[in-house]
């Protein structure tokens, strides 16, 4: 075991052990403590951040529905959505023949029917605040903030054992004067915002800075050791923990400088309020991004600014939001713009970088900004970077528990890594075309041709809607093919010794391994109320198995689940093997049944009890049977129809906490159901405690 | 002007003014300090409650689909939509040919297509949450528990004079003892429950004992002088305020007595989460409510207690929880019931009561249970209650800003007593067909008949909705015909000396003059984004006119609206005239424009400024023109065929700031549309002060 490095002269620091310490409290940060908020009966998680305060202004802001559906499984996507604009339509606007600027497009902003939600705009602020409520709600978690960690050790000698502490980490208190950044403060008559820069790629990281006067400062002896079995960089581009584990960012910057403005405009621009591309004749282009209060986000190419700097790194005192909006007006002219108000601004160089690595040993791992850096006009990034740790985040708390086997934890890097690689390979496209000048014609070849711009686009909002994410095979997706060649080059395939389940995709038509589980409206056996599938499926840790049972007024169908029920009852079942002792039948792995009968012919209590708990204190269950059924006010869903699966034969699904599909195949095989949850649980501690409910508490539902 | 009455021997009192005195604070007081948190800038409303706490369980909750819509207006509808329970089917169980109860009959429990939203069901304590955070967020007013009105004087000579205060009131402030009552604490097991029967019916009221505890107590002397404009007594069944103006409600009660018992039920009844009827052989009936948290609500008939007791008072200590669920045992068996979880019970006695009168002078009102009582199962108290305040509440912030004539007041006492007479009478039908035996064959007419009974419940089921409002002719409802005739019996027509406007209200089918505006989605013109219409009307105390303009890319219909631009624009146009000065063009009449063109070939820039104003500071107004069109992801709305207004011709319909319709008329007919706001609006005091921003900030549309 490791020993706390840093001394200085000062007494031995406090020594304090948890699971989880996340090193960052931005998006990725507080989508992974609000994963273990959900587990804090038996995570002990730490966050930490070394600014004072959270984010209150500016900062990306793109929500892509795939997110947002995110957000709603942690109850609180409606704040989102309530709150933030809403983006329906691109405008796409090119020069015409006399070079002025013409409406050329109309396209849906979001592709009409891959999810209930659509791509919205809200910034970080309140995001931050929605994770830092909900926390609160769910668990005692608090991010200590004006907190810096000074040094680390590792011992890789224990990194195989659960139990053991490999990571050892001192941290700084600073004083909220130190934590306090230099941010410009927000001007309300558009003058005097001393410093838009902050945090721009193109200013340099200050934690060094930070580092140095903590320690010279009268506070410098308030520091602490603290042993973690996990840790977590969640600490941006400059990545402290990405130093102290020697990882580095592969790729380079381009020529092209941004600048973003966020205002409220004054204008006789006629799509002010429509996402827009565009492309001047030859003095840049202009994306606008409509936002909540009345506010519009431009992102404009600064071509005077490139020109003066060669591409080398410049004078950033050249660039002024003076400067920013006099490139708008030439771009968008000949319409006027001008604004009172403004809310924030800054500038960025384009450039594109991924990690060589996301994890040291499946111990510590990194997320966000700290693995893939590019630029932000497709409303990626922190999308990107709280899908890195909402696919680690069960991953890590099954660990803590010991209900899963540590190599699960491989897939974060095989199934994210992949993501970071396909975005890197997306941005860098996408700002090709946007930063390019247009083609006059097309014999001009060095011009960028609006066709192939306008092609780009479509094809680039599925993959910004967050919704094609597609992970390759591993232990936790049931799929043919090579898990190498499927992810990011790591070996998740199912350890020796154990036999693959098989998976027959071909039983349902619209539900894909490795994708997210779409969502339909099905009604409530017990009460006909509509519920979206998605909502059925909280993230609060469980694995669920899902019965496409068939007609269940059939005969044969009901006998054919019950004999399944009764397998599922059984002592020796999987769930009764991996549930841990004392907690709810319902808590590791959940039965949902999905029938396609008429639900007023059908009695929920004909059904076996695993599929309606029965407790003492809480009588029957009446939240896990559905069916696909005429609703009395949203018509006709057609779930089995939408799922593409027969109304007869039906289908099992098992779906991972994190909504994505890992094993479909025959309603009754309970054979292939625990051969694939084997692969990679383990029989739990007996250290974990009981709770008092004898349920899964899944509220939202009751 | 009166001088305070309470001396008591102690020092004079204090003595402060304010504009409205709530004396209340349960649902209906609630939303009456609601309503006028939207107005704080010009209107100081205090709020008194004699209770030290805010409900926590128990007592009414059923929400309308109307209080739903409300609730929405104040954009908080969603917190009630997500945590209640929606009830969507009510079964019908009657005694069989061997007296055996089976389901007879499922029908939807909200008729299909009346509203955005469906009756559910969430306790009082959540609903009163609601209020109080929406009241916080908008203004300072804060409830002043323990604090107990003792004497009232009132000075009719200056009733008429709106800078006046007619009414002084002494009120004495308790302490924390004195204030909580002896309700009995939520029992974990069922047991021990003191008594479920506080603010029963059945209990007598406690106030004078409050009041005679208080003199007594040491801290007698903490009284204060209050002098209103305008007293609203919404404090319940015993109301004091109605004892001071000298109001008696006239009615009587009958010989059932129900019990009440919200339980987390174990049993093997099949549609416990339904809303069920069950009409016993001979054994009386059940209600079954369906909530939150896994609880029920049951409604049990008392039948042995009624036998007991033969209609008189009786001896309340014969009714238990456990007297209560025998008789729903007798009642559903063979099922079984039983429970480990009592949330709260109680009792009550049915019988039906109605204010003579509603307002003193219209400077006092009462409203709510101090003016309507009945029996609860049909889940219609509360909701009338809050929608008494919700139709005053503007009307008062009018009146006390001197934006509407006094006489506006009265339109309260027409509109809402005839409610409460509606309601008397449905609830008198009902509780008589509920309470009664079910007939055992067409010859037992002493019987009830459950082929009535069933026609009861689906007529009943849009009465219950909220959605049959149905405001008569008045000053605010330029609708033919009496007055007198359509109100309870009160003058509410135009004064003499001005002229009524004419509605034409056969240019619409389905928007009807008097009732509340029906909502389809429509798209924003400038975003695309779809809107429910009424989400469009929030409730912050503005008219609406809104103008079907028809099609707008057709040339004279867009030349048609601009022409009544240039009406609305002018100096002297009732907007003009009628807006205070210094405050936002929208803030006393909002212009909303829906029209029938295809939105990707019109320009909204197109339309005169008075559709879209424009502010220095803010630009132009992007968020009050919208579309029938097809949207991206909701399909195609057909808002003008929903509305039943014709394609081409259009309309313009006055909606009222409580979304009621006032008048329909031609889209152009600036003369009617003058008339019928010069029959009640009055030029604004000077004294209003004027507000920085120059729109009105719709916040939820942002």
């Amino acid at each position: 075991m490791a020993t706390p490095v840093f001394t200085n002269g000062q007494p031995q620091p406090a020594t304090s052990d948890c699971d989880v310490l996340i090193v960052g409290a931005g998006p990725a940060g507080l989508m992974l403590a609000n994963w273990l908020s959900r587990f804090s009966q038996d995570v002990k998680t730490r966050i930490l951040d070394k600014r004072g305060t959270k984010i209150f202004n500016g900062q990306a802001d793109g929500l892509q529905c795939r997110t947002l559906e995110i957000f709603d499984s942690f109850d609180f996507g409606h704040r989102a959505w309530r709150e933030s604009n809403h983006m329906l339509e691109i405008c796409l606007w090119n020069p015409d023949k006399d070079g002025v600027i013409r409406r050329s497009d109309r396209i849906p902003d979001t592709i009409p029917g891959i999810s209930r939600f659509q791509q919205v705009v809200l910034h970080q602020g309140r995001i931050e605040r929605f994770f830092l409520d909900s926390i609160a709600k769910n668990s005692d978690i608090k991010v200590e903030r004006a907190t810096l960690p000074i040094s680390f050790s590792f011992d890789e000698s224990v990194s195989k054992n659960t139990e053991a502490y490999p990571i050892t980490v001192t941290i700084q208190h600073l004083t909220e004067e130190e934590a306090t950044p230099k941010q410009s403060a927000t001007s309300q008559n558009g003058a005097g915002i001393s410093d838009g820069l902050f945090r721009s790629n193109m200013t340099p990281d200050d934690t060094q800075e930070l580092i140095n006067l903590a320690q010279k400062s009268k506070h410098a002896g308030q520091t602490e050791t603290i042993r973690a079995k996990f840790m977590v960089g969640c600490d941006g581009a400059h990545s402290w923990v990405r130093n102290q584990v020697g990882f580095t960012l592969k790729g380079e910057s381009t020529d092209y400088i941004w600048g973003v403005l966020d205002i409220v405009p004054i204008t006789d621009f006629p799509d002010i309020r429509m996402r827009c591309a565009i492309h001047s004749a030859s003095q840049g282009s202009v994306m606008v991004i409509p936002r909540e209060n009345k506010l519009v986000r431009l992102y404009i190419q600064l071509t005077t600014v490139q020109n003066a700097a060669g591409g080398a790194k410049f004078d950033r005192s050249t660039i002024t939001p003076e400067v920013i909006l006099a490139s708008a007006q030439r771009i968008m002219a000949p319409y006027k713009l001008s604004y009172k108000y403004c809310d924030w601004w800054t500038a960025y160089q384009i450039g594109q970088r991924v990690g060589d690595s996301f994890s040291l040993h499946e111990r510590v791992f990194l997320a966000g900004d700290a693995v893939h850096t590019h630029s932000p006009k497709a409303g990626q990034g922190m999308n990107v970077s709280m899908q890195d740790t909402y696919n680690l985040g069960w991953k890590l708390a099954h660990a803590v528990r010991g209900t899963h086997d540590l190599s699960v934890l491989k897939t974060y890097q095989s199934e994210r890594r992949k993501i970071a690689q396909d975005l890197i390979d997306f941005d860098h496209k996408f700002s090709r075309l946007f930063s390019g000048r247009p083609a006059k014609d097309v014999l001009d070849e060095e011009g960028i041709s609006m066709d192939e711009f306008k092609d780009a686009f479509v094809k680039g909002n599925m993959f910004a809607s967050g919704i094609a994410v597609d992970y390759g095979s591993s232990m936790i997706v049931a799929k043919s093919g090579s898990s190498v060649e499927q992810g990011d080059g790591t070996d998740v395939s199912i350890q020796s010794g154990t036999t693959a389940a098989i998976s027959k995709p071909e039983l349902t038509k619209n539900i894909s391994l490795g994708k997210r589980m779409p969502s339909v409206k099905v009604l409530n056996q017990a009460d006909a109320r509509p519920w979206h599938f998605q909502e059925l499926l909280p993230s609060n840790g469980c694995w669920r198995l899902v019965l496409f049972a068939g007609d269940l007024t059939d005969k044969a169908s009901l006998e054919r689940l019950n004999r399944l029920g009764a397998h599922l009852g059984s002592k020796d079942s999987f769930i009764n093997r991996y549930t841990p002792p004392g907690r709810p039948v319902d808590s590791l792995i959940e039965v949902l049944t999905v029938h396609s009968g008429k639900r007023a012919e059908f009695e929920l209590l004909s059904l076996a009890e695993p599929f309606h708990p029965y407790t003492e204190q809480d009588g029957y269950d009446y939240w896990k049977v559905f069916v696909d059924d005429v609703s009395y006010h949203e018509g006709e869903n057609k779930a089995y129809d939408f799922y593409g699966i027969d109304k007869e034969r039906g289908c099992g699904v098992i779906i991972r906490p994190d909504q994505y599909v890992s094993w479909i195949g025959h309603v009754d095989d309970y054979e292939n159901m625990d051969k694939f949850f084997s692969a990679f649980m383990k029989t739990p501690k007996a250290t974990i405690r009981a709770t008092n409910g004898l349920t899964n508490d899944t509220s939202t539902l009751r």
